[in-house]
């Protein structure tokens, strides 16, 4: 099988001129197929406020009222993603936007109300990769925006580590994928406040553990849990490192294994 | 040849949510490949204004500084792009949203500085069609946002029109296309306060008597010569029609002839 990167990146590393570029820069050098995943938040965030929408986070996720999800759309699938989809081509990367209503890679429930209300945020429930592989196949390299779509003419605001593994799942049966979740810290740590306690490998097992420690917490969780589905459907390789080692993820980080 | 039908159609209709909801309901049943042109430039002036950017504009064409650039590629690209993306998926038409950076469909080149710096503005240099022609094999729907890029990094502000006539005559070569220019009038009139008096036929003579008479002037100029320019270039066939008549193209409006 051919083998798939697909990158995560968050939205801080896409969001700073700096970064970004080094990024881009990194990312058109990985050999083969690729796809990147994008975030946002931050320039979500700043939009809203400038156009004088409160921004409500629960949990980390964003409450998505319509004044919001037309925000998200904006900076998401216009801002962000065609900023990285002109400076991959400034790179040679013959680089395509989409979101998940797009071609109708991925087709989303609205999230029902419980105790929340999350508003326009989707959960996926269906992920189609046919045009997408005849594009990667062409040399194509998607860059895809933390958005999906309900089926009914709405867009949906959904988590972008989500969508690297559904995707990375979905393409898991014709390419040997790489999931690689890249961030500011130097992997998944085994205490939050040093950097370099890199935790190499990580199984369900120690991963359990290290979670009733309070050691891995917050924010890592739903990205592990993320990161073990993929791992148990099918995706070859999961790993989370920093950014500025995108060019030779394996030798750093954090590699999510199965046993 | 298969046949291809290239709908323009402009701001205000797209911008309104019944005007919308009837075009994307009319347009998904053209039969055959169809691609859709859109513009959004009264959602750009009224988002700049909510952002506190003054829009300048010069014989109609937008003067695009650094904050406008960002507000046109949210609003082209995100917003109302993903809005009609998601409103055709709702009604089975399997589309997707470009804008010229993606998959490198249109590179241009910034304007230069004459009289006026219209900034980032570009004219069309090259059109790459062979991913749209594969993905128009394959069913999908192409719909373009008014934005192109520079290949050095940076998106560039490009007329719709333009860039459904471009899309036009690169495709022309491979299928028997047809270009339909969408608006709220019946065609183009030969007295423009009367709608109706639309001129089933113009050529290129009686467009040149037309202009000299002023009954065609301001915006329909650039239009026109954009028809004209497709026509001569390989188009099968250019209509100018009321978009309340898109399911009916053939027989009202106006067709542009060669002779």
């Amino acid at each position: 099988m051919n083998r798939l990167t697909i990158v995560k990146v968050g939205g801080k590393i896409v969001e700073e001129e700096a970064s970004l570029k080094q990024l881009l820069s990194d990312f058109s050098t990985i050999s083969g197929s690729k796809i990147l995943v994008h975030g946002g938040g931050r320039s979500a965030t700043a939009m809203a406020a400038r156009l004088g929408i409160e921004t409500q986070m629960i949990d980390g996720r964003r409450i998505t009222d319509k004044a919001t999800l037309e925000v998200v759309t904006m900076v998401y699938a216009g801002l962000v993603n065609k900023n990285i989809v002109a400076g991959l081509q400034a790179l040679g990367c013959n680089a395509a936007g989409f979101t998940g209503a797009d071609m109708d890679i991925i087709r989303a429930r609205k999230r029902p109300v419980k105790d929340i209300d999350y508003g326009y945020v989707g959960d996926v429930s269906d992920v189609n990769t046919s045009e997408l592989r005849l594009l990667l196949n062409e040399g194509i390299t998607p860059i895809i925006a933390p958005l999906t779509h309900d089926g009914k003419g709405s867009m949906l605001n959904t988590n972008a580590d989500t969508i690297a593994s559904e995707l990375a799942v979905a393409l898991g049966s014709s390419f040997s994928v790489d999931l690689v979740y890249c961030f500011e810290k130097n992997g998944v740590l085994a205490n939050p406040d040093d950097d370099n306690s890199v935790i190499p490998y990580l199984n369900k097992n120690t991963y359990t553990e290290y979670k009733q420690t309070g050691a891995i917490a917050a924010g890592m969780i739903p990205k592990l849990d993320n990161a073990f589905t993929a791992l148990n459907n099918g995706v070859a390789r999961v790993l989370i490192i920093n950014a500025n080692n995108l060019t030779r993820p394996a030798s750093t980080g954090t590699t999510i294994v199965r046993e």
